[in-house]
């Protein structure tokens, strides 16, 4: 089964995802200053979903680059990882539109919590059908950054309830965090 | 005439039916439990419709890795298929709107039924194009799993009138019964 | 300059003029027929723009295949041909809505007598490219099917005022016209 | 890390931008003339923008022929770039929809600066990576289009304040001055 195809149809619905987020900049009918300002917590959660799609992109290049091949476990955990990626821009838009509130926050947090899932279970699948030898394997080693990310997004959205703000720190920190590409995976394969 | 670009070609047109069936689940104006509530519906409806395309996907990929070459019949019984698939967000919507009731259950299954007639005349024209004897021919076999989804879709749409349910709990079926990727090709091919 | 871009950008930007055309057929509040009666001629108005669309696709790759490498004019030509079709949605939407009405009817002759004449001059530019003994050069011919789509396109846009269906006809025989694939760039090729 | 990747994400991304633009033409009520008369400056910023990313698509593929190889900072860079231009639709709809008034041309301006910067921090790294000696570099040169291109950007914003007609006139001018392309690095390149 031929990886190119893999990669190419992630490439488009992730490059779909990034893009129709920005139909929930919706045109305001005035041309004045005023207008644009409800737009401005829609433009930052809209920066901030590029940011999270962007890393998911660039990450699943690197770890696609380092599959030599593709079997059906690892053809449907893909599809399971553009499903949850999927979802973002629906979430972007109703935490942009109601001001960061404690549900949407924590919502948003949900779907990043399930595609961060969704991200090491395919990365799993490609080791196991790599072996546990590989230099994949090795690269990922414990996935430290991985699963801090997760424990991260865990913990942000009972924080919600309690602050939004403290969970939407908790989700600029770990886009901050993840926006150095993987070196790991990076530095091995050159090895 | 390329087999590449026919690949590429539907690769994109089903990345976007996939992503826009996202864009029926429109944000909700509140932002709390109670405004997500109409929405869960249109959500299952989107996993549904996900599964599905997911599945035309993955055996699409399988059935044009078989093919050598590609001629006019095919590329119009590509299109053909796209059809229909791009109908799919279209009565995604109007099922999920309607909180599954009958019409829009039963149109639902006939853009399916559809679909996997389309698919059965592409393997089809991608067969006669390799001869009777070719893997892919053999592979096929009867297609007997093919021939029972188009069965059951037939079952499901006047049953969709009788109780919408039946007809729902025939289509999850038939996605269960697929998610197992088409191994019979893979299979046959790797001999 | 590499003509696999070009033909990724071209694939891309047709399959979502192809997908987004769905968009237009709006889900109805109601669950009944009555509700789905109103989108018949939207519907109908899809099938025509959505064959005319895969005709281009169609035509556009037997036409890039032929074409060896690819210069600025070729580049150029390229987008002009995507900017008439990418308004394709927008006439297939109004002349559906309007339920064939003259002036919608009228305008979508517009759009496809430009997008015919933009195929043209890209057929044109390219075989200026390869000059006027290749084997495309020979295959285009005196290209009597282009102009022959030109001229009933041309004569539709005034008919449309004496009578839309008499130039909805003229656009379907057109479609059938060009239903069967370019058979004489594929057959000189494989000479 | 592969270049093709990144090649097809960004055609996929742009391939988006220049179609969605489209949906910002709003299929009108009415099927008389009347009704199309205020899609007029709609339009007509449509085509503006359409040659924009055109623009944008034809030099970053020749800046990319150019690319031997890709690192983490052209990654990020690209993705840069592609933000600014995904703001593009946004910008074209509300410069559009309000007729070109102030405000709008002046922040249309804004995301045009934006991205012309975006686009020469990518050809930067893109040189850094490949050494001062590199043929790209010399191709560049002192770049005096490009920054020719961002100080009319940053006159028209103040200017559109003052009247809206001279900041529209400059961007058409560097839209006209573009329109021929980037023949400095295509010559150097064919050496």
């Amino acid at each position: 089964m031929s990886k190119g195809r893999l990669e190419a149809f992630s490439d488009g619905v992730i490059a779909i995802i990034i893009t129709i987020m920005v139909l929930e900049l919706k045109v305001p009918h005035g041309a004045d200053l005023e207008s644009l300002r409800p737009l401005l917590p829609v433009f930052l959660t809209y920066v901030l979903s590029y940011v999270f799609v962007g890393i998911y992109w660039n990450n699943h290049h690197h770890l696609l680059h380092a599959a030599s091949r593709i079997n059906g476990t690892i053809l449907w955990a893909n599809l399971h990882l553009l499903f949850w990626l999927s979802l973002v821009p629906f979430v972007t838009g109703w935490m942009g539109e109601n001001h960061f509130s404690s549900l949407p926050t924590a919502v948003y947090g949900c779907v990043m919590l399930m595609a961060g899932i969704a991200y090491s279970i395919l990365a799993r699948a490609i080791v196991a059908d790599q072996g546990a030898g590989s230099k994949l394997a090795l690269a990922m080693g414990k996935d430290l950054k991985g699963k801090l990310s997760l424990a991260l997004y865990a913990a942000a959205i009972p924080l919600a309830f309690v602050n939004e703000w403290i969970a939407d720190a908790t989700y600029v920190l770990v886009a901050l965090m993840w926006l150095v590409p993987d070196r790991r995976i990076e530095a091995r394969l050159q090895e």
